[in-house]
């Protein structure tokens, strides 16, 4: 049952091996508990130790102290960009740093919100850059700074991130999240959806450090208000348990790897081995300026939007699935998250390269 | 490894024995795409599928006629108690009939965004009871009237609906969608978590008459637009891909088993035996008022709050678990949705015996 391929998705993507046999294994009866998870009440004993291991795994494996709550809610990374202004906003103010597609969104949903200053928008360089901390110039006087750490349709990431001072910075990390080690308290919020390093589809984590936590906009629906996940432990309403579950698998899993060191160093290998191999020829074109290239998502395209279609289709047909650009900007993209092998590396190239000879 | 028990819990709950069938047998790779549902993008061409047979399937099977749209959305039926007025409130107005818990917190997450007027609240009858239909006197200018159709905690359920001629009924149909065939076109909108007859924790499935679908309140966050829900079937940003393939499991589940008219069948046949052994007794009192019974929650205590929680204790030793009351109300509960076999139900019933004899 097991004819797998590899999975270049952006997200929901793949998981790896390790992680889908353990829930096979416990599939019908959670540990001798008479019932599959995705049947356990979430007040249930239970199912209790898998949320609250979940948490505990988190909080360990990204070194988050203890003046940060996590939070596991409902909405994805979308509903965060609503509730970040919602629950964050007192001045009223923001700065918003826009180097893609889901950052231009999340800034267009804070407008509604309140005052939003784009203080960089990379649409001129077709989103292939991060800026330079010394092009950033912060407003004063704003509730937050927000970024987004990774940016999944145009291959582009932050190494470094702006030093924000007493302004609270935000990172949607959702397509980085998990991938490298990273210093929690920089930060006054993180938020992820789950599809791409942290299991799948159905949750945002929220990790917010607790002075930031206050009754926020009044008018804001109760399943996006922070005070509230923090009152009831993310269980104001049934939360998503399923995917809190496998959320937890994936963490263990990092855990046996030798956890964020270790991954990242594999991340950087994976990355290194196609990167390489783009700048070492000439029929593919690499999308994102070199020193700003993400580990997570790579992008490139052939010389001809025909050949980048022929380019997905073939890989398909030869165990490599959804290596097609995001269809707004079009080319090819491979998304190398935590889960995929360096095999799935190696193969991408070997079929690259044969089909650069062959369509040259 | 099917060592499995009874799980009366009122949700998340039992998923049926052929459904984990299906989901274990397709789990590492669906219908040879090589991937696990869990694992797919949601435009990938295999999900698509997935995702327009799963809502093809629901209208089929409730017959819902092509005036109404059908969503799933992010952020469970709390998310609706919010997403019903900032879409639905024109004039700013709506009628709540205050049957139970959850009926009571959508009538006060309605207050953030408008007039809300209760027309009937249960509290003094313990909510064991439901409204006549000429107990109600329904305001004239409103958007919508509001109700909760079966009332988990209590154990009480609509059998008959109010018509509300041209004002839309919103029904918040969580614990009792999919138990009976009802009449779609009675209803302006119908809202459900799935965690009960609908599959597992994850999205709300909305179902309502497009004319009611419009731009709503401009300061309503993304995700719980229904005009952005249209517009994107779904897929504003990614949808709990994988709790959306567990409903289309439990659809084909139902249709298999004969359609809503024999699950409704086999549904009162439980509910009978359950009832009918309770009214031939006095050792276990009902909670719910004898017309207003639910045919999904049955509530009733011992004559000690201790031996309620000796009976729980007790039955999870010998294989049915999850009948503790819900904390704000004690007791006794026993969730029967479509997935309880009729033997979970006779062994229940069996055990009861036993326990009022031993306990009298």
């Amino acid at each position: 049952m097991k004819d797998r391929i590899y999975n270049f998705a952006a997200g929901p993507s793949m998981l790896a091996d390790e992680v889908l046999d353990r829930l096979y294994a416990d599939f019908y009866s959670y540990q001798d508990s008479g019932m599959a998870v995705m049947e356990m009440s979430h007040r249930a004993k239970d199912y209790l130790a898998v949320f609250s291991e979940t948490k505990d795994r988190l909080r360990k494996i990204m070194a988050i102290g203890e003046d940060y709550e996590i939070f596991f809610m409902h909405g994805g990374a979308t509903g965060q960009f609503a509730a970040v202004p919602l629950n964050l906003m007192k001045k009223g103010k923001a700065d918003y740093i826009v180097t893609g597609n889901f950052a231009k969104k999340a800034a267009q949903e804070a407008m509604k919100y309140g005052e939003v200053k784009i203080i960089y928008d990379g649409k001129d360089n077709g989103y292939s850059q991060i800026p330079a901390i010394d092009e950033l110039h912060f407003s004063r006087d704003v509730d937050y700074i927000h970024l987004c750490s990774n940016n999944t349709i145009y291959g582009t990431q932050w190494h470094k991130y702006p030093e924000t001072k007493d302004i609270p910075l935000v990172a949607d990390m959702s397509s980085d999240i998990l991938s490298k080690k990273i210093n929690v308290a920089d930060f006054g919020l993180i938020y992820a959806g789950a599809q791409k390093n942290m299991g799948i589809a159905g949750i945002a984590v929220v990790i917010i450090r607790k002075d930031l936590i206050n009754q926020g906009n009044p008018l804001m629906p109760q399943i996006l208000s922070y005070e509230l996940m923090a009152k009831n432990d993310s269980m104001l309403n049934t939360p998503a348990t399923y995917p809190i579950y496998v959320l937890g698998e994936v963490l263990r899993w990092i855990e046996d790897k030798g956890g964020l060191e270790q991954i990242e160093k594999d991340n950087i290998r994976k990355a290194d081995l196609l990167y390489d191999y783009l700048d070492g020829q000439t029929f593919y074109k690499p999308h994102a300026r070199k020193t700003d290239r993400s580990l997570m998502n790579v992008t490139f395209t052939t010389p001809d939007p025909e050949l980048d279609s022929l380019f997905a289709a073939q890989a398909q047909e030869n165990g490599m699935a959804n290596l097609k650009g995001h269809r707004l900007v079009g080319g090819i993209r491979a998304s190398i998250y935590n889960a995929m092998p360096v095999e799935g590396v190696e193969k991408l190239i070997e079929f690259m390269d044969l089909f650069a000879k062959e369509n040259a």
